[in-house]
Parts: C-alpha cells; structure tokens; sequence
C-alpha cells in the first residue's frame, strides 16, 4: 500500500468546504463581471527569466524539472508566484489583440516555496482583478477598483471591515523632503511597512541603522506613520503638515480625486493610513488593503495598488495598470477555522428518488430527468434496500426531499426530511417550480 | 527588457476564446451537478511516491525543486498527471468524512512533460466524475456515467458522436479463452488498444512477436477486434461466437444491464466496440471513449470506466470506482481551429455608460450601479472623449448597447449598437428587465 499523506503548506477541502469557497467565488466572479471584467488565465509557469525580472528572491520559486528527462537545453520554467507578473507578460505578449483600456479577473493557483506556518500556503488561489490603459490610466480606473473591493467585501459579509489606502508619492515626497535619497526612500517604505508587525521601536531603529537616516528623521518618519484620516479630512490633516515637495502634492491630488469619486457608502469605509506601505516594489502611486475589524491578527486578505512600469519590462509599450488580489485560500482558511459560513451541504442534490426494486430504476430515472429539466438537481438512489437506508443517505447528505414512485401506477409522495411531512404530486413540474422559488 | 514568449504546449487564450471555455465549463458543470456530483479539488501536486504507484512512464512527470533551496530532507513532490490517481488518494486519506457513494466533479490542471505535438499540451484542464462505492459499487453507477456523458454531447452540439463501449472482462476472458497467460493477457490489451492508429498488420505482428502468441491465435484476436455491434443485437453476437469462458460471460453481462439501463435516447449514440482497449492498466470492467463522427481524426475527447482496485492502492477499504475524464483543453483547441462557436464577445459587459465630462462621472456611477442592480454586467465609460469615440470602443469589443446621460436633467438615452436605434429611456430598470428576458 503506497503511502498517504497531507503535504504541508498544500490544503485541500472536504465537499461541504469546496462547496462553501465556490459559493464565495460564484459571488466574487459576479461582481467582476458586473463591472465588465473578463476572464482571462495564463499557464501555471512562466520562463524564470520572466520570473526573476522583477528581482524576487527565487527561493521562493518551485521550478520545474522532467523527472529523469535528460539535459535537452529547453528554457528553465518556474511556477508562477503571482497573477500580476503572468498578466503582464501576456498583455506585452498579446498586446495587439486586445481592446484598451483592458480589465480582466483572473482566478488561479500561485505557488511559493516558503516555509509553511499558520495561514500562510504554498499553493494557493488568487482572484485578482486589474485595469490596464494604452499610455494613460485616469484614476477613475483607480476608483472603480476600490469600489469593487467594498461590493466584494459588502456581499461576503464577514463582519466589519475597513479599506486602508495611501500613495506611495505621498511617501516618497515626505522622504525626499527629509533629505533621503532613492535608496534610502525604497528602503524606508520596506521599513514602515512592518511598523504593525514589530512595533515603534524596532522600525525606528531599522531607520537609523538599516536605512542610514538620523535619530531626528527617523522620529518624524514614524510620527508621520502614525497618522489616520477619513476621507473628508484628508485635505486637512495633510495640509496642516506643510510639506512642500511636488510628489508629496501629487500624491495627495491622485488620492484626493480617487477618494471623492466613489460612492458615500464606499468613503465610510475608507481609512487613510500613512503608515500604509505595501512591501512590493512595482507599486507607483494608490496602495491599499482591507482589514477585518473584529479579527485584526487575521492581517490583509485583499491589497493592490496601481503599478505605472510593470508591463514595460516586458515591451516596448506604455501600459499602467492598476488591481487587487484576494487571497482565496487564506480567505477560506479563516472562514472556517471561525465558522464564518454555514457547511450543511455535501452536495448540490436537492431530490432523492427512492427505488423500491431494480425493476423500477429505468422508470425512476425518467421521473429524475424531468426533475432536473426544471433545474433542481436529482440523484436516484443507487440500489434498491429498505426505504429507512435511502432516507438515511438523504439526511447524512443534507437533501432536503425525497421522492417516492409508487410501484404500482407510478404516482408520487414526497417527503420533507426537516419536517418529516409527506405530500402527494400530482404535478411534479408545478412542485419543483415551487420549491424553486 | 525581459524576453517574452509562448511556451510550447502550455496554451493559454484570448479573452473572447476563455469565455467560450467558461461557457463550456458552466454547460458541463451544470450537467454533473444535476446529478449530484459535488466539487472536490486536490493540490496540484502528489507525493511522488503516489504519483509512482501506479508505475506511470516517469519521465512524464514534472518534479518540482525550491529554487536554490538547501536539501532539507523534504519529500519530493511531482505535478499531478491526471486527476484519477489524486481523487484515489484523497478517498483513501478522508474516508471517514465522506459519505457513500461518494459521487464527485473535479475541474484542474493536469500536466505531462511529454514532447509537445499538435494538439497534446504539457499543461491542460480535465473536467472529470467519478463515482465511488463503499464496498461495492452497482452498475446503475456506471450507466449514469454514459448518461451524464451523453448529456453534455448532446448540449455541446459540436456535430454527430459516438460513445464506443466495452468491458475488459470481455477482452480477459477471451485471451483467457485462447490460451493466453495473465502477462500475455495485459499485453494484448497494450496491442489492440492501438489498431486504430497502426493498422491490422501492425498489431498482428506485435501480438506474433512482442505479446508472443501464435499466428493463428493473433489473428484470432483481430478478427474479434473488428466486431462492433449495437446495444439490441450485442446479446445475440456474442453468443454466436460461442466462448466459454466465466470471465467472458460476466463481462457480457455487465454490459447487457449497463446498456439496458439507458434511455433509448442514450443507447442509440452507443456503439459497442470490441477493439476498444484503453491504455490504462488500473481500468477493471466497463471502458468507453467517445468520437466525433465527422472530425474521425480527433480522436477521443471523453473516456473512462470502472476501476476496481486503485484506491486499495492507498487504503485497506475496497472502494471501486467508475468514471469519465473530458480533456476540456483539448476540446477548445479543437473548438477554435474548427471555428464551432461564437467567439464575438470580447467582455461580459452589456452596456456602457457614457461619460460627456468628468465632472458627470459621479451620477453616471450611481446610473450604473442601478443597472448591475438588475443584473446586467456594466462598464462606465474611462475618460470623457468625443462621443464617437466611446461608441467605437462598445463596437469594438461588442457591447451591445450605449447609455446617454443628459448632462442636463440627467435624462437617459440609449443606443443600439447593432442596428444603430436610439431611444429614450424613462424607466431604467424597466429597460433592463426587457434585455435580460
């Protein structure tokens, strides 16, 4: 007997899970769709030189290899470790066959080789969604990816949840006004980025001793971390700050104009949070995450940004880009290890037709299609014992009726497995339409 | 700049080609669900322990490696070759969590690192049921496999098919019958599986001198490889050729009632084929592949059978299997260089809202959202340009229709696309009823 095994880092659901994580992907897909975005998917690997050119540590990468297949000189190819490198190297690739500006969703397994712990995967689902112009991208694209993050959160329901966001030039503009140069400002975002994680402390001493700025800087680069605004008061609280630099004021005109372009039931749960950062490096302007209120150790489940110079590493053109990422599996880990869903269904199975005997089965699976033409899914039952062992099956699988096909004229009786309550059919489509409804 | 490149046998779409499959995908998956089946996925990946057991040609194989990582004593991991073997180790792992028959579809990925040729992918989706028994498992299980398969041809509509069957007991039990040993017998399955591809002379001769049995008897057994019959008269032509042999007899019966079993609907697709083989060695009874008539050159899109013994490969439970495996990449490849479907839709979006100035883009928002509301898909214009030019951009990727909103008194107008109609609109959900129906 071969050996079985859970791998960790590699999850897998039970029926009555899967069926949960499709319910919330069904809801996710319809609202992309709702604004438009088409489906696209990209191989599960790429080149390694595609991989690598956005200077990821390659640790992380699983490459591929054909086991005991000799040296044949083919390109070296990794699984990819996100959507948002695959889905630039396809629009570089396909450039000409797409309509701009281009929005696409996109559900796919990611890989990454870390070492597992608590909530953290090394395959896993993403669901990203992500606008693209030709040269140009107003920050109505922007806008618009904000506001269906809010629907996506609004209909999960998982309790109260807020939309962190900043600018990365409201960044880069304070660091250049106090004096750091380009990288000692890169360094500085990776460093504030972990503020929640490690503390004040440690991040301001991370500043002076990793990033190389003095004591006094690195105090107000935090001080200024600490600031939480609302959408109304955004304008205020910064300008109070007097920081005169071009990209500090860029910054807060592009957040400004997206923040009032959404609806006022989306501002309410906007935070403006300097201290916001995101560690990836492609991001040039809005960055944002979500957080659930009432599980904070829970961390980010949905971030993105916009990323003005990713599709040009792989071409000629001008494509800024901007989207977010749900992380599926890390969503469906924490429904269930909080029961945020019910998980009563092992099955899409509605009706269960009953057979007395086998000489019965051929009528019973006509009876069962003409259930299913009306859209309730049906199983027959697959043998014929005691009708105590088929209501059984029924109630361990969650099927809410059973149908019984007289052996005599073929007439029908069902019962609710819930209330226990049987009723005759006369009309089996006028029934199903009913508990259709 | 990084290099860009297709990866040879690693597809991946255009969007309007990805809606196609999805529609593909919603058709089939509707089909299995009104059977019951549920949803199970596994991780890509198997121990390669468990992907050996079954002693798979290796070399197929991909075996994942940590980029750089140190040898850190983990076990070694492979992608999985197909979706059989992991829904086997998954039974085997969570048993008891399941309950039986245990009826599950299964939509992933499966890779292949064989040398790419037309129309064979190293990456491709399988869309695959299979229904399993806790002990035993009746052949109602397998004649609702022929049926559910038959119902998502005859949805596809992609021209006149075939859904060729056998039983492997009928093939053992008549090599059994000729003299042939239990070695010799597996052989000759490998042989005849692929008369089709080489010819009679081909397979005569490997039977001669690779399966080693006499001429006589090899010709023998092409000969019986060359009867097909229909599910009425499959009684009486096995008779005439008069086999004694038990094995033979059970298999003849097994195929009788699974055949009697289906609608007349399903048995008139039937072609009972006693060259057909299957390659695989784990299948045990019932076996069938399916044709498309007028495109012979295809091959099989969609095959299976019954598998007594592969989950005990992983388990001490006796859990027999029957089940069918749709190569979907496969089909839409097929489906595209054939031109048998639409591929006009670049988006789901079904009307786009446009925008005369910026300073409008708020209320044209909201006149959206109440569009979505009533569920059909819509896109806000990203800019304000000229008019003509956000119709080009509905025509271009075939939205149907645009929407005016008077900037003004906010008053609506809308445009179709297609016949170039404009008419005012006081009720907008009203409208939006009347395109959904």
């Amino acid at each position: 007997m071969a050996k079985i095994s859970n791998i960790s880092g590699f999850p897998e659901w039970l029926p009555e899970q899967k069926l949960a994580e499709d319910w919330v992907i069904e809801k996710i897909k319809g609202i992309y769709e709702s604004h438009g975005f088409v489906p696209v998917e990209t191989p599960s690997v790429e080149l390694m030189s595609t991989l690598a050119s956005k200077g990821v540590v390659d640790k992380e990468l699983y490459v591929l290899r054909r086991a005991n297949a000799e040296d044949d000189g083919e390109a070296e190819l990794g699984l990819h470790f996100d959507l948002t490198v695959p889905i630039a190297r396809y629009i570089a690739l396909h450039f000409n066959d797409l309509v701009f500006p281009f929005k696409r969703y996109q559900l796919q397994r990611a890989w990454r080789g870390e070492r597992p712990q608590k909530g953290r995967f090394r395959e896993f689902y993403q669901f990203d969604i992500d606008t693209f112009g030709r040269n140009t991208l107003p920050l109505a694209c922007d806008a618009e990816i904000l506001t269906v993050l809010d629907k996506v959160y609004r209909t999960l329901n998982l309790g109260n949840y807020v939309i962190r966001v900043n600018n990365r030039k409201i960044l880069l503009g304070l660091y250049s006004s106090l004096g750091l140069d380009g990288e000692q400002r890169q360094k500085a975002i990776v460093a504030i980025d972990k503020i929640d994680k490690l503390g004040e402390a440690a991040v301001l001493a991370e500043l002076v001793d990793g990033v190389g700025v003095e004591a006094g800087t690195a105090s107000k680069i935090v001080e200024f971390c600490k600031i939480k605004t609302t959408p109304e008061k955004l304008s205020a609280t910064l300008s109070e700050l007097a920081i005169t630099d071009e990209l500090f004021a860029e910054g807060q005109r592009e957040l400004e104009e997206v923040l009032f372009q959404l609806s006022s039931e989306t501002q309410s749960k906007i935070e403006v949070c300097l201290s916001l950062a995101r560690g990836l490096d492609y991001y040039t302007g809005l960055i944002f995450e979500t957080l659930l209120v009432d599980y904070p150790e829970f961390g980010s489940v949905g971030g993105g940004g916009r990323y003005d110079g990713l599709v040009s590493q792989f071409s000629n053109q001008k494509v800024p880009g901007v989207g977010v990422s749900l992380g599926i599996t890390r969503l469906m880990n924490f429904v269930f290890e909080n029961n945020l869903l019910p998980l009563e269904n092992k099955t899409p199975t509605r009706v269960l037709v009953s057979v007395y005997s086998e000489e019965q089965r051929v009528a019973c699976n006509e009876i069962a299609d003409r259930v299913r033409a009306c859209g309730v899914p049906t199983e027959v039952f697959f043998t014929s014992p005691k009708l105590g062992k088929q209501i059984d099956y029924a109630a361990k699988k969650n099927i809410p009726f059973v149908l019984f096909v007289s052996a005599e004229d073929n007439s029908l009786r069902i019962k609710d497995i819930n209330s226990g309550e049987q009723i005759d059919v006369d009309d089996l489509e006028q029934w199903c339409g009913a508990i259709n409804d």
